[in-house]
């Protein structure tokens, strides 16, 4: 499959189109990052890697690093994670506390806000040192050592996360966060102020197209069941109250975030990333929504 | 790859649970059914075909229908489907009317009882005799001419179905019926009433694993694209609110109904239906839902 | 206390403003009004009565009826009228369904269109003739016999009401409904159908500032616990979502309906009745209700 | 009237009764309270005062304190006050957080916790010494000068009040908070913590029964028209969702709180407090709402 030739004709096909997204507006910081920023990076299993436009300019993860919180916590709870947050799509936005209210403080799945918080709560019971072990695990999965959390943008969220504070208080009065919230938040806050490239974000996830093991280095991170069931998880619940349009148009399993990151993997294949600043109503890449709808056409594959 | 021997083992184990299902309640003619049957048939593109158990006892297919009468609509209006009924998860219970009144009588996906009304609307605008038509759309996808509405199951539900005309009458109020709300219900009900086994079901849906074509008569019901978006709805909205969680744990696009039935499909490989009466809390078959799980475990195949 | 002067100056005060309300449009007949009619009347227990404006133009009581239908039934059923409705505030619009499903098919209150639709079907469930006997009963409260329903009205809705269908089906689906669905809604839309005046109106409502007593004839058509108990609800919940700003602004218990009109009572005192049919965005009209708030504040008289 | 009389008769009466309620849980220090205090104080405008039982006993104020921070905050802001709060019956429980999002931060009315986080966020901005400034408009009101607030319940509350955390963030989220909520829930629980007794608490709502003027002192608190407000608001939303039974049953205007308190105003004639720490499951005094149901119905006295 020659990937190359349909990425660089998509790109600059999608490069012309009028973006009429938006960039994140509720981190004050994010509205400082040049909004027509785009760029991709494909990372395949048998032919090689390949990169276009911005990809080696390094923004915000945001709710992309939800996976590698959740694969974190999966491989030391395994089955138990699932006592504290569920596997089903939220249907409402991704920072609603009205579900969270009428289901008791069990956050619907760990890719809403909600859930991360959660899973942070059990990282934060497990870990000895938080913040500097799961940066050495998001650098161990990308095979070198020079991702690392923002300050600024870690900063600007605390000072103006109401809305997750509101939330992880929530959750702490329905007795599903064991820490301070003070303290969960402070992480919370922390782990989406990674900031990588697309050429990282792509080698991240390629482990999750290969049965659970890196490709740079055969390491296991997590078994072939529980991989099939984050990306399954990812497939139903990974653009927020977006995940069924995705799904449709793109037909791969992958994760948004609001700093206009967007990783989509095919089993067995490819992991591949792709940004744009500019967000739709849903929160999602504007231009990394229809890159991946056409790449995915022009491609002939899909999951399904 | 030994299909046949995989259903042989998964069938005699799943055969044995203690099954803690319970028989649909809210449909009469539904409880007098064996609770017991138990039936698996497998419809292959490249290795054949085998069924095991009650797999050539007819049941009702509920809910099941739901893809057949929207493959019909989709049909027929491609993507202006869409303009009428969502692609997304609900996150909500199946027949809940919540969600509809909050986004103004229009559904969030196809597969929900509301979705499925204006599906039926549709149909009834565009075909010359609906319940003929639609009845002889899905015996030729099926092969053969001997599958039929149940009459007792029909008036059953329309003696019964009050949430039903509730939900029509209500996406009425807001515009997003045409016809008669007496006459949409009367269809909804007939095609609801369809019975077939396994076997019919697991041929019938072989098109969804074979780019759109039907295996006997290699007819194009749907485009490849369309095909792919089915598949899509039924991973993502499928099982009512226990969507993610068979995604998690089978991993395979799928629709359920409340006559115990279930059937899933693999790409390029097969079409599986199962059949146990007993239903689950959220109303899925809860045997076929242990056996897809164990069977798509065994058989090391996912869509993940 | 000289209500008449009151009146007269805050009614030609108030039939200058610009009103900017909207005829009812749900309701095809309604809009077939003319908007600028505006008539008040009152009734009181010790110093006469007096009208002016359109006060002997008839118009339709729709809502206000639901005051009638409740007074039949508690002084059928007494306080086994509860166990099918609810005595609080909504806190929502008249014609949600939310709620409802919500609360397992009980209504929060009687005012409330699911409410009114039980108390109606306790109605059919008592009566021989419910509509023939309503209309008597509603005649003997006024005194004189020329009361009627509007059959272009009733008609109107019966064709547009959907939503009402919807609610009592949902209603009927949980157990609450007694009678055949269809029949409830048909004396429920004949009962909002009723035509009368604002003499007629309030004379009607003054048994409820009478401790239960008709004036003309002293009857006694609640005792005077009942009484107290039918103000407090209207206190509470006779304005939709509005009721809390009628209780603070004006100070009465009042019942509204979408024709335009509003019934206010004074305890011991009077009974009045305001005809304006532009609606206010809560569906309470416009004008009924800037003229209640300053006759209030000009009589200094409220129960607060 | 001889209240005396009446309530010594009812208070007798109740005093025996099986009380079904529970004490309140969710403050730890208010579990240490003896379960079966009771008391009862009269005040009226011109036939002297009365107590009976524990009525000398302090207790914790708890949500009647949001009348005094609402009187002080509306004496400031006038009209401006519904600015940010609105007058209606929030139709579900005290803390809820759901209509708070649907409705973009402005709380329903100033009696739920969220209106109540407001009011302190406005007395904030307005007061030199908020802690010290609010202490002294209460003690003025009640005459004498030992009021105070328990340090004890509201560091317990501190700790515990998660919820009211998540509130004040929601709605600072929203925009809705001028200050840091720290801040604004330090005050908050701080006003819930007041301390008194039945005498103190008939004593200084006793200016809302007599058109805003204190009786000891004949001072001005409220306009006329502010007071008969403040009474219209008790009436409709001082109780949470059962303030429709209360209205239904006692026909009052008042206010409770978790302590087991609740005031009753009988606009021109008296303020009356009742203390009772088991809650019925609406977090309102069982004791206290089964004896002024008695009251008024013996003493045949209600606003109805």
């Amino acid at each position: 499959m020659n990937f190359e030739e349909i990425i660089k004709e998509v790109y600059e096909k999608k490069k012309l189109i009028s973006d009429e997204g938006q960039l994140a507006d509720y981190i004050p910081e994010l509205k400082l990052v040049d909004p027509d920023k785009f760029g991709v990076y494909i990372s395949t299993l048998h032919y090689g890697h390949f990169g276009i436009g911005d990809c080696y300019d390094r923004f915000s993860a945001q709710s992309i690093a939800k996976v590698f919180s959740l694969t974190l916590a999966y491989s030391i709870l395994d089955s138990k994670t699932w006592e504290r947050v569920g596997v089903e799509p939220s249907g409402t936005s991704f920072n609603s506390l009205i579900q969270l209210e009428l289901e008791h403080g069990i956050p619907r799945n760990p890719f809403i806000n909600a859930g991360a918080i959660v899973i942070c709560d059990i990282l934060l019971s497990h870990l000895d040192n938080p913040k500097e072990d799961f940066l050495a695990f998001v650098r161990s999965l990308s095979g070198h050592g020079e991702i690392n959390y923002s300050d600024k943008i870690a900063s600007s969220e605390k000072k103006a996360g109401y809305r997750n504070v509101a939330l992880c208080n929530l959750i702490k009065a329905f007795g599903n966060i064991e820490n301070d919230p003070v303290d969960v938040l402070d992480f919370y806050f922390d782990l989406c102020s990674l900031e990588m490239n697309c050429e990282e974000l792509s080698k991240i996830f390629l482990f999750l197209a290969n049965d659970g093991f890196t490709l740079h280095d055969q390491r296991q991170i997590l078994t072939r069941s529980q991989t099939k069931r984050i990306n399954a998880l990812m497939q139903t619940c990974g653009f927020y109250d977006e995940s069924g349009e995705f799904a449709f148009k793109v037909g791969l399993p992958g994760k948004s975030g609001v700093g206009g990151g967007i990783v989509a993997i095919h089993p067995k294949q490819y992991a591949i990333a792709v940004w744009g600043p500019r967000l739709n109503a849903k929160g999602n890449s504007y231009k990394g929504m229809r890159f991946l709808e056409e790449f995915t056409t022009r491609s002939e594959q899909s999951i399904f």
